[in-house]
């Protein structure tokens, strides 16, 4: 009869994470789906106002403004936490999708088990929240970018300290099966031809780095876990600076659009691809940032047309060196995603740290192609330089440094595909966390210290 | 003050996981290197002896059964649970390095931090034992395979039930140093050109699979679970025979070289590549046989010389199809896994499981490429069959059923430096636990309660 009753658990248990997975995953691709079609509607407005100037311009301020608003309207109308729009993250201001989709997650689980409960009483256990949290957070990473894998371990490393193995296995399961649906999906509605990593890379396999270079990576690391330090304490000290403020902070709670709405509108200035944006690569959304950054060429070194480098021509100017954009383009985007990710709406702080570290990583590739535009010989054969595994091991970087975890690695190489750098990655994650660590909290606990 | 002697702890915590993977690395390589060399020496010594095929069946049979003997010998000498020699697993008989070798990361791991608890008191705390074993099995893991990330999931998911994060780190930490310079160890013995994958395949990336073909990773996932049940009664059933056969037991403890000794003959014998061996690629070591599985051709589909395909022309016999030397291979070797990891000797249970489920997936493959010889159609692409694919996958789900991890699916992708295949290989992965769960215990708890 125990037996039975243990079975019978069990089996609920699976059907718990099935349906949350499923769920999930529904969810995932619904808010894809739109954000996907409200882009392309942003991209054809603005194409449609070509020969003139003003008319691009008001459109390309207008719709992110709208979404901001309209996001941050909702927010205080339904709840002070609420289920927001995460989709405002494509159009080109710099905060993330998965912030909000690992609340929805972890709500969703709550709902759920809420439910599960009339059926079986394992649900109401001691560790219940812990569970849930931790279950939510694994599946609502893993749907997000669709690495499952990473997706768990993140989930680990971020929200507890002592860790059920049974929860890794649970968190596993549920992620997995999310991550399924979710590619599964897309390649039903013909998105992708089969499932594959997000931002796939096209990196060659043989040699896909020399031992010579492992000082830069290892340079890109510390680098990366002292920019990590002093993002976490600018963030911090915009956040505290508004609160700290009597007056300011009192007008704000009042006008509770206009901080959101000031912001988007100078980034959205800032960005204008005929103005600013055209020595910053603006007309690029975060996603597109990614796959260009993870660019197979080598930037410095391409000669004649630029249209053959397809999305990527948008880095290449025809006055300025590609190596002072990505420069560019890492400074504004660094200051503008602090203060974005400071707005009273629901956005994730990975994916623009994200965009971030793949810049830097990408500059120092870049550079260090300048410097050997040979390649390094070592044993009678040429290592060519590839900026773009440079990017990845930024980005694996930079998010460690501010997360204060490694699992940014694996999330890393489930992203592209490839793990053809994956020790150089490590390093350059261990070291960055060993900087920002001793530097700095990690910017969630920061956000916590700031709000109690 | 408090702040100080924390920094000192913290460093001196660093510095041990750095002493101890430079050890495991230094000890990994030089085990490596001597059973290359025996190896080596094995390979020419039964090539000189060509002609006569006496003289081959003595050097075949005698080889292993020198060192299996000598490591016996060893085991009973020194103690009951040396350090033994690992490195007979190349010789053909079906036993693991990675057993012994966790075994000696824990030691060093204890000698190691005895020897540090001289300049600090962090090293006795109450957790000390259970923080030694996880990292000690991490790095041993870890090194043994060139898999940090996987050696420490392993590890995890074998050692505890309830898991300290800061432990996680630690065995990252170490692990990936370990891993580090136990390749950089190779590149500098030109060994490999550079940092690469243990068993690289070289699978296109571009529609690795389609999805038709996930019911067929769904039938090796289940089928692998059972396999894994099964291997893990009938491991338990020699080892109670044993036992409970109260004479033979007695016979077999007074004489402790004859079980052993007996056990290698017969697989010698068996294995001898002119004899039954070449209906079973007897000639290939372990390593491979895991090399030649993963192999990116289609051997049913292979027309012509088979030597074109390199080492993996063993698996082509000119009288019998390659689908039923694959079934005789895994037979065998099914069998011979489980009375050679019974013998009193170091030994693990991981490597042969791992041949096993390669050979099994392999054999799913190739059947599949024989059913649809044409590939897949699909949107109108045609998927070609990969039968490695299936080989890596099934890899995974045999290892995952018989140790009740899923871990071992990052095992596999970073031994194999591919990521293509993660979905379904996770898929497969999880239904195998599922189904070997429900039957049986694990590999180690069986062994365990074997023993008790």
């Amino acid at each position: 009869r125990l037996g039975r009753v243990l079975r019978r658990k069990l089996g609920e248990d699976w059907i718990f994470l099935v349906l949350l997975g499923l769920l999930m995953a529904l969810v995932s691709w619904c808010m894809d789906y739109v954000s996907a079609k409200s882009l392309q509607a942003y991209k054809w407005t603005y194409a449609q106002m070509q020969p003139s100037l003003p008319l691009q311009y008001l459109a390309w301020v207008t719709f992110p403004l709208i979404l901001i608003l309209f996001s941050a309207l909702f927010c205080q109308l339904i709840s002070p936490q609420a289920v927001g729009d995460a989709y405002i993250q494509y159009l080109g201001i710099p905060v993330g999708k998965e912030g909000p989709f690992v609340h929805i997650a972890s709500i969703c689980a709550a709902v759920l088990s809420k439910f599960m409960s009339m059926f079986s009483g394992v649900y109401e256990q001691p560790y219940y929240y812990t569970d849930i949290l931790t279950v939510g957070c694994a599946v609502g990473v893993g749907c997000c970018f669709g690495t499952p894998l990473g997706g768990v371990l993140f989930s680990i490393e971020v929200t507890s300290t002592y860790f059920a193995v049974r929860n890794y296995w649970r968190g596993f399961f549920a992620a997995t099966f999310s991550a399924f649906v979710f590619r599964v999906l897309a390649v039903w509605n013909k998105d992708a031809v089969t499932i594959t990593a997000l931002f796939r890379t096209n990196f060659r396999m043989d040699f896909p780095f020399d031992l010579k270079e492992l000082p830069a990576f290892a340079v890109i690391g510390i680098c990366c876990g002292f920019l990590g330090a002093v993002f976490v304490y600018l963030h911090r000290q915009v956040m505290l600076g508004v609160r700290k403020h009597k007056a300011l902070s009192q007008f704000l709670a009042k006008h509770r659009l206009l901080y959101p709405g000031i912001v988007t509108f100078v980034i959205a200035s800032l960005t204008f691809p005929p103005g600013m944006g055209q020595f910053m690569a603006g007309e690029l959304m975060p996603r597109e940032a990614i796959s260009t950054l993870f660019d197979n060429n080598t930037w410095v070194k391409h000669i004649g047309d630029p249209k053959s480098l397809g999305q990527s021509a948008v880095w290449i100017h025809p006055q300025v060196n590609v190596v002072i954009i990505i420069l560019l383009f890492f400074v504004m985007k660094f200051w503008m995603s602090i203060v974005a990710t400071t707005m009273p709406i629901p956005c994730g702080g990975f994916m623009p740290v994200f965009v971030l570290g793949a810049a830097f990583g990408r500059l120092v590739g870049e550079i260090m192609a300048m410097l050997f535009p040979e390649g390094i010989l070592f044993d009678d054969i040429i290592y060519k330089i590839l900026p773009g595994g440079y990017a990845v091991i930024g980005a694996a970087a930079l998010t460690g440094a501010v997360s204060h975890t490694v699992s940014t690695a694996v999330i890393c190489f489930e992203l592209t595909g490839q793990i053809a750098h994956i020790l150089p990655m490590m390093v350059a994650v261990i070291l960055a966390n060993m900087v920002a660590q001793s530097l700095q909290p990690s910017l969630y606990d920061s956000i916590i210290q700031v709000k109690k």
